[in-house]
């Protein structure tokens, strides 16, 4: 990884059960790089398991595509593809860890006036110097001094209509125009031959 | 892990660079379990990148929500969270990698067809038998056995629409509800505070 200097820091530095150091190994092996969001996301993440209601299984969500959604993926057991992570673009920089019986859990995000102290932090965050004028060295550093204390946690309750158990009695059919097989809901098509998909299938050689 | 059995095969049984073996103990610990999909998708990324034009930097779609986002995330730079991953939910169990810049790319697909011949992958498949009535050995048995078999290759060509370069000069707007930082599109709400969230704010102390 890059030689990104982890300074003295008065607070505690470590994320979930990693020290700081070996959090951002972890994150530039999985995310490609050490992102300033992916940082940020680490000590979010520190702060909703501080105030998680203890015991149960928790689900996640994830109310930004960007950066968050990995940084919950290297924390906790929920990923995309197991279905304990949701992403919910509301375009916030926040996530959400709840009992997926009671509904019950916390919700942290970044919260604007704690971020007035912090200029690098805030020069990135609202995109205020382009990303060449930044300094991410001073942004990197400003975050790890500033840690937690750039976010706000809230206790949430999940609506019942998010908790109800998936369907796993859904019938699969093969689509009449594709042949290949989808959930069937409405109609002898799937999503994709109903509304299109994004690319066309080119012939020639593979 | 489970002591899921490997099984000697005929054919190539290594998933990109790893062992069947570390496969499966890399899939256990992000996704929490060797779940059939996993395993799939792991000849199906084999598929994929003997079929890929060399060079260039790939994204991938992923056309399910289930399982297969994990095999890319686990297999190759792609992730939810930097973006070069893209979940669309058309509810086929197919992936697509493509070249960034000239949308040229590979779609892989579980090929109903090439599943008749293996019957527990098409009683596990198509929901023929309840999860209890199925066996997962002998389930994880014939995936391993019939490897690539199961699944075809296409060659794309992706729209340029999708290939669009993501816009970085969003402005980041306070939003006037919420008091959260989101990007302005439209109005002085974010998304949220416009259309609703699934949870509410539970008062007391956390």
């Amino acid at each position: 990884m890059e030689q990104t200097v982890i300074r003295k820091l008065n607070h505690d530095c470590s994320i979930s059960t990693y020290s700081l150091e070996d959090y951002m190994n972890i994150v530039k092996d999985f995310h490609g790089s050490v992102a300033p969001g992916l940082l940020i996301g680490g000590f979010m993440m520190n702060l909703a398991l501080k105030n998680l209601p203890s015991g149960g299984f928790f689900d996640s969500i994830c109310e930004t595509r960007t950066c968050l959604p990995d940084v919950v993926q290297l924390l906790t057991p929920c990923t995309i593809g197991n279905g304990w992570l949701k992403v919910m673009d509301f375009s916030r920089f926040a996530l959400c860890l709840y009992d997926k019986s009671t509904g019950n859990g916390v919700r942290v995000f970044l919260d604007p006036p704690k971020i007035e102290a912090w200029s690098e932090i805030k020069n990135w965050f609202f995109k205020l110097k382009t990303k060449k004028e930044q300094s991410y060295d001073l942004l990197i550093e400003q975050i790890q001094q500033a840690g937690e204390g750039l976010c706000s946690v809230q206790k949430i309750k999940i609506s019942p209509s998010l908790l109800e158990h998936k369907s796993h009695g859904s019938t699969i059919a093969v689509c009449t125009s594709c042949g290949e097989a989808y959930k069937i809901k409405n109609g002898t098509l799937c999503p994709a031959c109903r509304d299109g998909a994004p690319y066309a299938e080119q012939g020639g050689p593979l």
